[in-house]
């Protein structure tokens, strides 16, 4: 790394992740007398709430994600560089990469989260999870290639199980993934096919727990239920998926053993943490929850490592009632803003209270024109929850990177009932062998 | 295939290949007596001549493709097939597919044509070419990771290296690569960086021939190389690329050789004919010109085969002047339509006179408010070349798929002078293993 990211005299703070944590704890370090570098693997930020959106055909990877370096691009005082941390030396303060290592005084880990198949890894290969630009354009492949695959079948119990998608997890991502693809069932391809009635698809919707959106209360949750059911979902609660093979997907509701055909397994159940928070682990000694985040301070910073902070996703605080903060954006928002203010008040000298999430609600989307929103004063679903929760992503991504394009898109979209984003790319150059012979235990579109 | 396909009575028309030609045909057959089937490998048609705005990061693939489904969805006479044909059997009129065969009563080829090295196919890896989507977010990749990597470089050789961008070709293709990539250095990028000066970058167009874009008027091509002057980029004509090897571009100018160090090459020179050339030579002795391409028949017919016709960048069909028409959108087009005809018209036992091509003139972009027009009685280059050339695509990028947004999305990236679609994916996800030493002979963003 240049001389210019290590020899200064400025307090140095770096910043691993940039995500939505790592992103506001660098923009309200703008204007401090602090050195920024901002360190990812990707040279984009990625806004994640919409990456379904990608999975389903709606929009491309560009339309939510911005060059880090834009977005940075006038704050004189940050420096991003590309790169992925291998550990962290808390004594010498430093960071230990591919080929360099980096000085630190102020070290904020912000590394998210990745899928977890709760010691079932071998699934990731048939279901994938939703976390990178490259898992919603796998998605998306798998979503439109069943529908060519299914055109291309004769026999009517294989062309079935390519019109079958399994959605696992009743969570926000698993109800706007299932909403979207009984849209592109029973609406987008609906005359696109000669030989298949793409209406015929069946979309399920499975959740281990005796109802979808656990985080919300459960008369939004059953509103949300019933709305996915008029859309064409078929939404199982109280059902745990006990195996996945040979495009087989194995249910067990009570007793009940259950055999789905399926060839579309789309995961959005788990969530672990990065790797990261094993590295905080072994060098800082810092606490880990079962699902391997970092539990912190109540100001962010790791037991006995002041200047070091886990911020986002990664990071365990207790709300009021000791349950975990969930993994939203705002959390992420909020906390990368406090950690920046926490750092410009040492910096004087000056102390800060602990942090305090504002929980301004939540929302998830259901279909088109339907939405879920569990505010403090308010909880709603339909068409105006619909505009709320377009309102506020509008706001949130014009914030960024004035993405105006996207929601002129949306718009379009709206109108037209049109899903322009239904490439099939990546590995599907190659022939159609999905119809093959499937009897192996290998699903052919892996191949 | 299911029985629709091949059991019923009336006339069937199969086309391989969706690009302009291909669905060109299909398009105008809509109301014909015919049952058509359109087979791509690819589920959606792509606007080839917008692909070197993807690969330079203004818009994103789903921009400028559309799925072959949607725009055929109303030709109730139309099954659109995703699939790859091995083998043409002109005797029993049907083709060999990987799991199917399929008869016709006539065949239109219009499968197009991929890269030419000239015999140097080891270059492929070293210097991509720009034909498919992949292909586009591989240049991109490399065009913003060459960047990154010399943001990270302290050696003054080596970052040198990485910003200089050499493109070989200077076919319009090179023209608006080059154009672009100066905007890209000189303009979207220049307070991104915090170690390197992006200004720096070092454009070079290799041409072989006297003069660049060689099909347009000498005026034309000495207006379009000051005009990319002025960008910045340095145009060298008369001068071969001899070898590309680690790193380094061997080229030849009269007698003087000369080695330029660089990281990114990026091919525009040649193409050679698509596979289905061959498979025509092979089963119906149709004859093949140096590249590839099918001579046809002044109807566009194989020689001795009234029913399979080859159409697009594949057919070898001279103009008045004994050259072969150029391989541009506008000839594919008229051609598609032209076979369309001539099946109608001998469905009712007419004929139609040889296909003649109408040229309506001939453009191509330099910059973001630059371009140059060949028109039979206009030449321009400049701000209102650049007008007209946006209003030309405008026309045919809206009459396939109402692609209204992109035209937005253009208004707001000459706006604001952004490249929002400028994500590094794919391979990236890879920690930047560019900086490390590359004196093996594979370059290190092959890793």
């Amino acid at each position: 790394m240049p001389e210019e990211l290590t020899n200064q005299s400025a307090h140095h703070v770096v910043i691993i992740g940039g995500g939505f944590g790592g992103l506001y704890a660098a923009k309200s370090l703008k204007n401090a007398p602090v050195k920024v570098t901002l360190i990812d693997k990707r040279n984009f930020h990625l806004f994640q709430p919409l990456l379904y959106q990608v999975a389903t055909g709606t929009l491309s990877p560009a339309d939510i994600s911005a060059p880090l370096r834009g977005i940075l691009s006038n704050n004189k005082n940050t420096q991003v560089a590309m790169g992925e941390v291998l550990d962290i030396d808390p004594e010498q303060q430093k960071l230990i990469l591919q080929n360099e290592e980096l000085n630190y005084d102020t070290l904020i880990v912000a590394t998210g989260v990745s899928h977890h198949y709760f010691g079932n890894e071998q699934w990731a290969d048939v279901a994938p999870g939703l976390k990178t630009v490259e898992d919603a354009l796998e998605m998306r492949r798998r979503i439109f290639m069943a529908f060519e695959a299914a055109e291309k079948e004769s026999n009517p119990e294989k062309r079935r199980a390519w019109l079958t998608f399994v959605v696992v997890g009743g969570g926000p991502t698993g109800v706007e993934l299932a909403g979207a693809l009984a849209e592109i069932a029973y609406s987008t391809l609906k005359n696109d096919f000669r030989n298949i009635d793409t209406t015929e698809a069946q979309i399920l919707l499975l959740e281990g727990i005796d109802r979808i959106l656990p985080p919300y209360p459960p008369e939004l949750s059953a509103k949300t239920e019933a709305s996915l059911v008029d859309l064409g979902v078929t939404v199982r609660t109280k059902t745990l998926v006990t195996n996945i093979e040979n495009d087989v997907v194995t249910i067990r509701q009570g007793e009940q053993i259950e055999e789905i055909p399926a060839k579309t397994i789309l995961w959005a159940a788990g969530v672990k943490a990065s790797r990261m928070g094993q590295v905080l682990a072994k060098s800082t000694g810092a606490e880990l929850d079962r699902t391997g985040r970092v539990v912190v301070q109540p100001d962010l910073s790791v037991a006995g490592h002041p200047n070091i902070f886990v911020i986002g996703d990664l990071a365990n605080l207790a709300d009021k009632d000791g349950k975990p903060l969930p993994g939203v954006a705002p959390v992420a928002i909020q906390e990368g803003k406090y950690v920046a203010n926490l750092i410009k008040s040492r910096l004087t000298a000056k102390s800060l209270p602990a942090f305090c999430y504002q929980d301004y609600g939540s929302l998830a989307v259901i279909g088109r024109n339907a939405a879920v929103i569990n505010l403090p004063f308010l909880r709603l679903t339909g068409f105006i929850a619909w505009l709320i929760w377009l309102f506020v992503h509008i706001y949130y991504l014009i914030e960024f990177d004035n993405k105006v394009v996207v929601f002129i898109q949306w718009g379009w979209n709206y109108l037209t009932r049109k899903r322009g984003a239904r490439l099939i790319t990546g590995k599907t150059s190659l022939p159609l062998v999905a119809v093959e012979e499937a009897s192996n235990s290998r699903t052919p579109l892996e191949v």
